[in-house]
């Protein structure tokens, strides 16, 4: 496993960590400073500036885009919104070319309004990625598809652990090589508590599919299903074991810091945070 | 499936549902003033009065015993600790011989306070019910493993799927022939996200391990992590589906309403809550 100490050049800062207090210019500028690699930012920090003015701000602070945040969610209750959600997302990864990014964070979507039925949720999941899929290797974008814990299956992501993601890719993207175009990001916290995770993650990197790693840590107690995320060393998830992991089969990308904190870090200055980050990375991660 | 329309005897009351808002002996009757066949207890409520003027009350009343809730947590600190978590089971087993239970619920616990390694307190977990299961054959118990929702792997239950529950039961008993001492219970809440859930019910069927099944609803959006679950109905998840895969493994025990409502439903008077469930029991299960 790799000593992030003093190696900060390998590590992400996901812009959603900071509470999106800045314009993106300023975001970029702060990362950039506190001497991270890379940064992912999300697609709502690019709706007042052309895209193509953010991906020089960011080559000009010596910054690697580790991801783009994130995929419209897919399923819809009707057709036509359905492939309007594929066509917004090609837009998306439009933009993640241009910004050069490694990839594009897909958090698929579940339940549309009033539906029960999760199975049709999947199969819209998998139908809108192969759609997608052909459009990302035209602009040749990688697509991440990110399990989110389960406790979001109701509203955010029919897609809940890595071996449901893994079978996704593997159902899309049967034979990809050496290097496929259709792969995952492990998020700490979303799958933790996998009794699977180890081989799932073994198994992923035996297909070159791990295309992203996020840190965060899970607080007992957790007060907010969405917007209570721990900084890295103030929960119970033991992140170098995962990340061990996941660094033994074969990723060598960035180690990315996403909190969601409407309470705590986002209540903070964007230096803090980016300060606090940095050191536990270099310590308990 | 079965059709629970006029069969409110197929169905059980968990006593979690109605909050607690009255002695034991109270609650005993308004279930069965509701016409439910069944009921399950938890042990707080046993505190003030002995387990067999229970049991005789609740014979008394027409009612069969569903279940008996629930385990200490397993997983310790200590050695001591954990000793003593095992001994306080086996004489809650007792409890559950004298009632006349289907089965003893296991809700397992997880890292004991300090502790970051899963892996350790499922080692526990293994361990301790193995010791347990020891003490339920001899007393005549069944013991069911309850997995719960992954979002409480920090502090209660490093058992989160049932795939990892039949794991377990195939670990400790192997050859459990036509009737096991150890299976699970299938809850609904904590499992209904799971894309493996079919085949695994279908697997816990084959091994006759389906010890019980309980009902709720997942709202969305949820408040609270422990205390926010729906009634039936009122939330996004298909019960019958998931009752027909529960029922085409062969299982025939109560369809049990377990609700935790802080805000909601434990604010209302017990019979409303229970000509509610019974309501939804019979139109929406």
């Amino acid at each position: 496993m790799r000593d992030l100490s003093g190696r900060l050049e390998l590590c992400a800062m996901n812009t959603a960590t900071l509470g999106y207090q800045a314009p993106i210019a300023d975001t970029i500028d702060a990362i950039a400073a506190a001497g991270y690699g890379a940064i992912t930012p999300w697609r709502r920090e690019l709706e007042e500036v052309p895209v193509e003015t953010v991906a020089r701000q960011i080559r000009d602070a010596g910054l690697a885009v580790a991801g783009y945040c994130r995929s419209t969610y897919i399923p819809a209750a009707t057709r036509e919104q359905f492939l309007a959600n594929i066509d917004d997302n090609r837009r998306a990864i439009d933009q993640a070319a241009v910004l050069g990014a490694a990839s594009f964070v897909m958090v698929v979507g579940s339940l549309p309004e009033g539906s029960k039925d999760l199975a049709d949720a999947r199969t819209q999941l998998a139908e809108g990625t192969a759609m997608m899929l052909d459009h990302a290797r035209a602009a040749g974008v990688r697509l991440s598809l990110e399990p989110l814990h389960p406790m979001y299956a109701g509203d955010r992501s029919c897609l809940c652990t890595v071996e449901q993601a893994l079978d996704l890719c593997e159902a899309i993207e049967p034979e990809p090589g050496p290097a496929p175009d259709l792969g995952i990001c492990v998020d700490v916290y979303h799958c933790w508590w996998d009794a699977k995770l180890k081989d799932q993650i073994a198994r992923a990197g035996a297909q070159r599919r791990i295309f992203g790693f996020h840190v965060c840590d899970w607080l007992v107690p957790t007060r907010d299903l969405l917007l209570d995320r721990g900084m890295m060393g103030d929960g119970v998830i033991d992140i170098p074991t995962i990340r061990g992991w996941v660094e033994d089969a074969g990723y060598d990308g960035a180690v990315e810091v996403e909190i969601f904190s409407a309470e705590n870090w986002w209540q903070r200055p964007i230096g803090e945070i980016l300060d606090v980050s940095a050191g536990r990375l270099q310590t308990v991660c």
